[in-house]
């Protein structure tokens, strides 16, 4: 066989990151990870589709950077160690210039997230990417969406609805908004960070947590549906960017920051006594019952309503 | 947020098999997975695309059978224990009828390769299939590319050739080739077996191994450079199928079983000393040098010329 355009690809992603756990990485059948005894492996698989997660005519470095980060969210939410990652790439066709952008991309994740790249695949296709994420955590020691108990506080961290407004302003120039103020909003949709140290350190606290990918009031009905509760979520206590509150139209900064999804912050529940982590805001209370109120939002789900 | 179309999808994967080591299946930001102590993890990632891994026509059923399969086939040559999958799929619309069959082939590949599926993801797009796998294996035991040495016998398992040929013999009725011929033929291409026992029993015995998936010469080429040693190939000693040697042009015969991809049977190489497995076939010996060599055979790769 003629060594052919989609091998070629490959060498692009022979050598991103390395860690201890990586007995075996890129080029055999599989990749072999070993854990320290006693931990146990977490695993999540998200795949972004162009067109659909995002712009076909995005640069390929930021594609590749916001494939892995959000699919790193999904260790963030679960409290987990970032260990490896595999890399799916379906693309139409072996460009030199796309696939160096897009490798540079991957590689910046793989560095920001911790998250050597131990193998994948390369198909020929309309473009997208699916990334599989594989962390760690001691043994029954992890985050879920099934422990939040009535009593326990709602919380999240950093501010919302900021990457839902970056989407919205990404192909215009909005002359209301500052270009410093533009600038911040469409990195939040680019370039998202997972809350992975915050996960980690809310291991063992929380008594659950999702990360915000769908939206605010959409990932608390999961959390709650998870964990047979109700949620009071207090819109006014929304936090809420100097960027984003700068914009002109309060409503519509209001339905970005409860329904706007992307901005992969951490949604989670705790304990009347526990303290809040710093760069965390109480957003509400979990009551027995089921679905989720926000004061004066109709429509909240089409499937879940909220039952008192 | 309302119950959309793509997360009724998510309704149809739910409950697909079940083990021990699965702490947490579908349903949650990520799935958990806790291996007895002393094993190491093995993953794979493999992607098929509608008209380049299958055609788009295909029954569904297949379509996922097929691609939990040729994933499955990447732990069979590494020797490891299947322990779980992941899916991530793309689909233009969510037809019911359409996600029944495929969630049928699912369910059965999970049967009978043991991998329960513990998470995945749903998208809207051109059809295409991302399987993960995992397996697993005791540290340090477990097969790869890059063990051949010189000495070593060249062993294939089952016969060579007939994915190829039932792919091609897919659409068309050639009067040529027996109804039981052309079903068999055709089979080998819908419903492949990935070689999971055998893997596991090769391992530790086999010096290297890899699934034949690109074809016998592409494959013998990978584990020659993987290993830094060259390979003979005898092309008599090919084991062909009753019912692709009944084919009616002998030379189209050989090119299958040369070059044919998606058998998914084992190449590996074995200690003279070592006993051959049954039903695995020595086609040829491992030598000090680089490439592949099949006599008569020419053009076998474009870039790893056989050197001796």
């Amino acid at each position: 066989m003629a060594l052919g355009e989609f091998d070629l690809i490959e060498q692009y992603f022979a050598q991103v990151g390395a860690s201890p756990s990586v007995k075996l990485g890129v080029g055999d059948d599989a990749a072999v990870l070993e854990l320290p005894a006693g931990r146990v492996h977490l695993i999540s698989t998200d795949t972004a589709v162009s067109g659909v997660h995002f712009l076909p005519d995005s640069a390929p470095n930021f594609i590749a950077y916001r494939a892995v980060m959000a699919a790193a969210s999904d260790l963030a939410a679960m409290g987990a160690k970032p260990e490896a990652m595999l890399l799916a790439l379906t693309l139409p066709e072996a460009n030199a210039d796309w696939l160096a952008s897009f490798a540079e991309g991957v590689r910046c994740a793989s560095e920001h997230a911790s998250l050597p790249l131990i193998g994948g695949d390369t198909t020929r296709g309309l473009l997208s990417v699916t990334v599989t994420v594989l962390g760690s955590a001691l043994s029954g020691q992890y985050l879920t969406r099934s422990g939040a108990q009535p009593g326990d506080r709602v919380c999240v961290s950093g501010t919302l609805g900021d990457a839902a407004a970056g989407l919205f302003l990404l192909e215009i120039d909005d002359t209301n908004v500052s270009a410093a103020d533009l600038a911040f909003l469409r990195q939040r949709f680019l370039r998202p960070t997972p809350q992975l140290t915050l996960g980690q350190m809310l291991n063992g606290l929380a008594t659950s947590a999702i990360d915000v990918s769908d939206g605010l009031l959409a990932d608390a009905g999961h959390l709650a549906r998870l964990s047979s509760v109700g949620l009071i979520v207090d819109p006014g206590a929304i936090p809420i960017s100097a960027a984003l509150r700068a914009y002109p139209d309060p409503a519509q900064v209001q339905e970005w920051a409860l329904r706007g999804g992307d901005d992969y912050e951490l949604l989670f529940t705790l304990p009347s006594h526990a303290k809040l982590p710093d760069g965390c805001t109480e957003i509400g209370e979990v009551i027995a019952g089921s679905g989720v109120r926000c004061d004066g939002v109709p429509n909240i789900t089409g499937y879940d309503h909220f039952e008192r």
